[in-house]
């Protein structure tokens, strides 16, 4: 899709003057970079005109939740905010708001990287202790791929019973559907037609790169992504307050909701504030976003013990050296080995991770001793997601989906 | 709005030779003509591409309905159309079909024009019996005018009344609006998305005349017109049965319905029919639709005796001569006389019609005899429609918009 491309270049002119062709590519549909570290996360902030999450941020977090902030913030995971003060402001004066999150269900497996915001929204729910909501546009897979309607609910659907098994409560969780929860809700499809109202096809040309050959559901999609960052699109939720809205997201969305914070005061109503993560890498390295097309670029939720073990041994990218001795010697590169960046998201424990990268540095730690590392991580926290996740009968599912009120009131 | 008129010159191109910049415009938004005597409507039906409703046709109306025709037949105001006769087939094959109209509210007061498609297609549904559905698209309102969504969802409950009053049946008829009704039938908003997929930019420029200025909700909403085309939109009256659908509109709305029988196929649905009228001259004369932003261009549903009265002596449009004596020498002109024009579309009474165009033709009869005439007739006929709209209380509108079965049994 040239056209993508081409608009991110324009981005790089608009925002920045080093913007050139060895540029890496990040729209909701694409994701390269020619480096084997990955993406420049930093060199992105600057692109996009948004803010790094520092260590004063993480400091005012930990201070206003009196907790420990989240291995993904204290590893840079979760790296890039617009207006994240804004929303701690509001949590230190006692005002409320709430947190939007969401999926694009392309295939019925998801795998480990699509676990990252709803671990981390998940989190930020437990300290604030606001109400979440979860969107699945299902819509937008039937416009963007070769997915009929029926197809694309029933993803949805499989999507949801991975979703709720990251631990969500009933009670604090609203999940929907586009196909099917467009067609309940007066109030969203309104909030859709405002936002529809204020962006002009120059606009999402501008942002998202569409073509004059693009379907017009494509063109008019970005409304529907955007309308779950206000409260009243969920009047039974928020009844008639019009809260702020904190969007937990991978940094490929951004373009969706600079967008929206665009319209949002042309329609009165507050901009969301977004915390941007990194991308989860692929197996075969940094250089790529996980691809669902080909199950040998991830490790899925629905993956046996031997195949999670087969897949880290076959394809886990290393950076140790071509032999033992050679490794012994030099040590390996953690900057660009798969299995430890696999493990600085899921090892919880500080200090292990920090004594597993000195040894593999230092070579003292064998590439396959650290594969062995995370093949037991894995194969137990993936074990438990499957556990968890066959306890979601259609009953559970019914009880998030559920156009109802939350247990928090609002006037 | 020069891209409109672009688009329409393309269609000529496109479709006959003769198009040149001297062609009526005629689209969704403009009608305009430079003749005395308003559009050419035989040089329309070539350029669109659609059949005329001749003899043959009437006849066979008549014949299979018993029915003699409806003045709007006889007399030519419903003139062209598209795949009738697949309509009158099945028919006769005591298959089922339904009717569907609409209309944009963008004023609060309907004038006599709007009324027109009405009462033909309640004659549709008396001969026929057969359901209907009627959309308000206050949405499309909302995106194209300077008109709020709280508005908009207001002139659509101030148009049902207009609309009711028409005489229709609640038992047989399903009226919504947009902005209320998508929010409640996920088969509707579903419909719009298969929609959506099947139609380019590309495409709409070419039908409509879009340009990328023009916001991404006007660019999706040819397919919130069209779905209604499609009776999977309405499962709770027509369950899973896909009907053959018959439209009568004005001929201004062919270009959504020309991209709705593309469509059709490829969602695996049949292609609507049509059934097009002329437009309803503006007191002023034929050269111009009706404007709702000129009170006094047309005679409103709400005028007073004195209003209708006051406005057709000072502002009809006369074909009369210059002096008493003039007109009785020569006659007056009926085809650009707009007296005369409103009685061919009101006066039941094809007898006396007749004799009208005689004693004015000859000089008989003078502009201001026959004014009164029209007057007369019209004083009558939009006080039975206050009558008949005052009885139209929010409940009997709630009957009529309920999301309910209609009488009609589908497998």
């Amino acid at each position: 899709m040239a056209e993508e491309k081409i608009a991110v270049d324009l981005s790089c002119v608009q925002i920045s003057a080093s913007g050139t062709e060895e540029d890496d590519v990040v729209d909701p549909w694409n994701v390269t970079s020619k480096s084997q570290t990955g993406i420049d996360y930093e060199k992105l902030i600057k692109r996009f005109g948004s803010s790094k999450i520092d260590e004063a941020v993480i400091e005012r977090f930990e201070k206003l939740t009196g907790q420990r902030a989240h291995p993904f913030l204290r590893r840079g995971i979760f790296f890039s905010h617009r207006d994240l003060n804004t929303i701690l402001t509001a949590h230190e004066q006692k005002k409320p708001f709430y947190l939007y999150t969401g999926r694009g269900p392309s295939s019925a497996a998801m795998h480990l990287g699509h676990l990252i915001p709803f671990i981390f929204t998940k989190w930020l729910q437990d300290v604030f202790d606001v109400p979440l909501v979860i969107q699945l546009t299902d819509d937008e897979k039937t416009l963007w791929k070769d997915i009929k309607v029926e197809e694309a609910l029933k993803l949805s659907q499989e999507n949801m019973k991975d979703i709720i098994a990251v631990g969500f409560d009933p009670e604090k969780t609203f999940i929907f559907s586009d196909l099917d929860f467009i067609g309940k809700c007066p109030a969203f499809y309104q909030n859709m037609v405002r936002i529809q109202k204020c962006v002009t096809f120059n606009q999402v040309k501008g942002i998202f790169g569409f073509g004059d050959s693009d379907v017009i559901g494509k063109i008019s999609f970005p409304s529907i992504q955007a309308s779950p960052s206000f409260s009243t699109s969920f009047p039974f939720i928020f009844g008639n307050a019009k809260l702020p809205c904190l969007i937990p997201c991978a940094i490929d969305q951004d373009p969706y909701f600079r967008m929206t914070r665009d319209v949002a005061p042309r329609i009165g109503m507050p901009k969301p504030a977004l915390m941007h993560s990194t991308f989860f890498p692929a197996l075969q390295g940094a250089q790529t976003k996980m691809s669902a097309s080909d199950e040998n670029t991830a490790i899925y939720l629905d993956d046996s013990p031997k195949k999670i073990k087969t897949k880290i041994n076959k394809y886990a990218f290393s950076g140790g050296c071509a032999t033992v001795e050679e490794h012994r010697e030099k040590g390996g590169n953690c900057d660009v080995d798969i299995s430890y960046q696999y493990l600085t998201f899921f090892l919880e424990d500080d200090e292990k991770l920090a004594q597993i990268k000195q040894d593999y540095s230092s070579g003292a730690m064998l590439t396959g001793e650290l594969k062995k590392e995370l093949i037991t991580l894995l194969t137990a926290l993936v074990g438990e997601h499957q556990k968890r996740r066959a306890q979601v009968t259609p009953e559970v599912i019914r009880q998030f989906t559920e156009i109802r009120k939350l247990k928090y009131n609002y006037s």
